[in-house]
């Protein structure tokens, strides 16, 4: 595998494949299947889940990691072009990126969005110049429009559940939260689910529509599988007979890179608060899932959290398996 | 072993065979004992010496770790409950803390005392909360009223200088100190050594007795092993044929959450300050023993750090040994 | 091997054995080589390639590191003599250094410059003083006058580039740059070259000349190679026929310690930005070498840096292996 950027790379074949492969890791633990293998971590946003569970994969089939984020640079690094560096930057991406990815056999990375210019975002640019500069295969650990690690953690997730990909509902709803967050969870999620050949339904307020992009390449990828995705701000609709709620908050594509715009558009949205009364019309067993981090009681009540419809912490673990099967897929042989 | 968190917890028969284990792992070294292994590292207070050194003994056996901090979450880890999460903190300990868990094959936790309150620490009230998160072996790496991992290399320091348990006479010093520092040391000295047989002295200037609840189960120890448990404020009786002095400096249990009362109250108490005078009535192989950090010309003299009564170096190689040792009883086959 | 420091404490032939070495480990890993082996690295000033090639290092033969800065003590570490500790620091480099060393099988020490007194810095004291005080082996990752493994990777470069020790010429060259910057990479560059057989030619603006102790040391080793260290303000002169130019800055020796006379002296130096025009009567093939970071637009221009006289790559990816050499050489058999 070269890289690994974007389930919509991949067949559906190719995903069970990597699943059975998480399941057997999971089982069956391979400590030398990477030994003296390194992975390098390039860390342009935070990140908590990401680095600690990247880290346990490569130890756990004997490699390793190391961690790469600006600050660890003299002063951060420079990533603009034609610019003379007499200012704090003492290093420009040009030179770091090549030798940081030099001193592993991949890298991953994870560059969020820069939530300034939409189309930007959606064409993934800062992202795609980073692994321009790369030569060894890659990860995407999130950038401004993708998530492929979460994603393949979700659909095992519902693998081990027993949730049908056919026919199975999948409810993508907006929630409430402080901030105007990245759009990459939504946009790798609804692809997911539709990939997965779900009846997807994207829940949102008015003005929060996912880009049209990403629903159209949702759309391509739910006619390959013989699902379906709609979208809606009636909530009893979505949930009718959903097997599944996954709970995220995006910005506004109204008021992008307006955060002062969105939060006074947003004031009378709190109620977004995804709560016990929300799943009267769901499927009696339908799950909550969230990639985490989540706010209690503003995105979510904590009687959910707490309660039997989370599976949150399974999905959390469940990057760990999916990423040694991508790392294994990678790195191994 | 499915925690170690309290030397209490365990048998000197127990006892003995994790330190004659890590004698075993010094001479002779598994490197692939825990290999694929990991050990998760959640410090919710600083490190130096316990992070490091759980770090080296796991490498050492061919395992790995990795490390979490508040910081390293977005904006900090929530703890309180029912709490509407909408300042700055974007993650709840529990989410975090079981995601971190599964992560790895056990988990040490650090989390000092809040000094707030005497009898919330005495209880050990938010280290059992996160422990009540996890559902992996852990380990305490310091908690409120605890540190376990200390408390065995210096038993193992001793034995390594031929200072006998039974009839050996201990001193743990309070000493002064800038802070009001936490319980855990003197609190997992004090029962330490009395289970260890030895007669113990706990000297201390006026208003820093340790807490009785802490006296008390040093009694108890002391009982059962045939040793001893005082406390006087008197030097020159406490020293008399001394094998050890062990400084350490902790918050006066009558100013407890009250720095500035503190602060005033112990303005005269500077003298306390170990020097070569101290030892005039000891055992002339008397040992100066200290956890670390240690303020130089503040809780101890040059001479006496930089002289031959000094076994610090010694207690600290010996945390890499002795948490070998639990980690090997852990993790390994 | 007990300490690696300078190259000039080796043979030609022993230098030769060590590249020879890098070589065969990148071409035929051995990742149990170092199977339980630790690195402990201890940065007193700040790294990003140095980091993480140790890093990487020991994962690739089976080991691993573990790391410590200052701002990990509370409060960082003291290093003066005699000092009553009622300040900030907690711990004193005296416990610190020696119980970090104690974790690992061998300890790699970065402390720069600190570029207030000259004589303190050429003697290389803060450096000498931390490694008086570890009785593992140890590795200079750079200190106040020293960066042996930059100097070893830089020798691979050129012999994987082909350029001949014995007739080949080496410019050092002195670039502008906005901070006073430490005399390590010169020193350590100029004698390098001149061990390597090279003839040296160090081009510098007045009042820039290398202290006559590093340009002793450097004509010492090339009385003994046969090349020959020279000194100019004339870059034509400097640059004709050159195989090389390998371009750094340093503090000046008359401002030293003395960064505001420097910045004032230094207002007309601007155009010690090298680019094209610099390589007129040069080999046509000549390169251009820099440790890195480097400031694109102050310290070169882009287009050398991204054109094909630039090699900072491969300097880089060199670290890696040259380090790799070393490491095998002191901990494996």
């Amino acid at each position: 595998m070269e890289y690994f950027n974007d389930l919509a790379d991949f067949s559906v074949a190719e995903i069970t494949e990597l699943l059975a492969l998480a399941c057997k890791l999971d089982e069956k633990p391979e400590p030398r299947a990477l030994e003296g293998k390194v992975l390098a971590l390039l860390f342009l946003s935070p990140s908590l889940r990401t680095l600690v569970s990247f880290q346990s994969a490569m130890i756990r089939m004997g490699g390793g990691t190391f961690v790469v984020s600006p600050n660890m640079s003299i002063h951060g690094l420079e990533s603009r072009s034609g610019i003379v560096m007499d200012g704090v930057a003492a290093e420009h991406i040009r030179e770091a990126v090549p030798v940081i990815a030099s001193y592993g056999d991949a890298i991953g990375i994870r560059a969020f969005a820069r939530r300034e210019n939409l189309n930007d975002d959606l064409s993934d640019y800062a992202f795609r110049e980073l692994t321009s500069l790369v030569d060894t295969p890659y990860i995407n650990m999130e950038s401004a429009i993708n998530h492929p690690c979460q994603s393949l953690a979700d659909w095992k997730t519902m693998d081990d559940l027993g949730i049908p990909g056919s026919n199975g509902k999948f409810v993508l709803s907006w929630s409430w939260h402080p901030q105007p967050l990245p759009l990459a969870v939504p946009a790798a999620t609804v692809h997911m689910a539709a990939m997965r050949g779900m009846d997807v339904t994207v829940l949102r307020p008015e003005g929060f529509s996912l880009p049209e992009v990403i629903m159209d390449k949702a759309r391509n990828a739910a006619a390959m599988s013989g699902g379906s995705v709609t979208e809606t701000d009636d909530r009893s609709r979505a949930m009718q007979d959903a097997r599944v709620i996954y709970v995220n908050s995006w910005a506004s594509e109204r008021h992008y890179g307006n955060k002062s715009a969105e939060e006074e558009y947003k004031l009378e949205l709190r109620e977004w608060c995804v709560d016990e009364p929300w799943f009267e019309n769901a499927a009696s067993d339908c799950r909550f899932m969230h990639c985490l981090p989540v706010r209690r009681g503003v995105t979510v009540a904590d009687r959910i959290l707490d309660g039997p419809r989370s599976v949150v912490i399974a999905e959390a673990r469940n990057r760990i398996l999916v990423q040694m099967a991508v790392l294994h897929q990678m790195l191994s042989g």
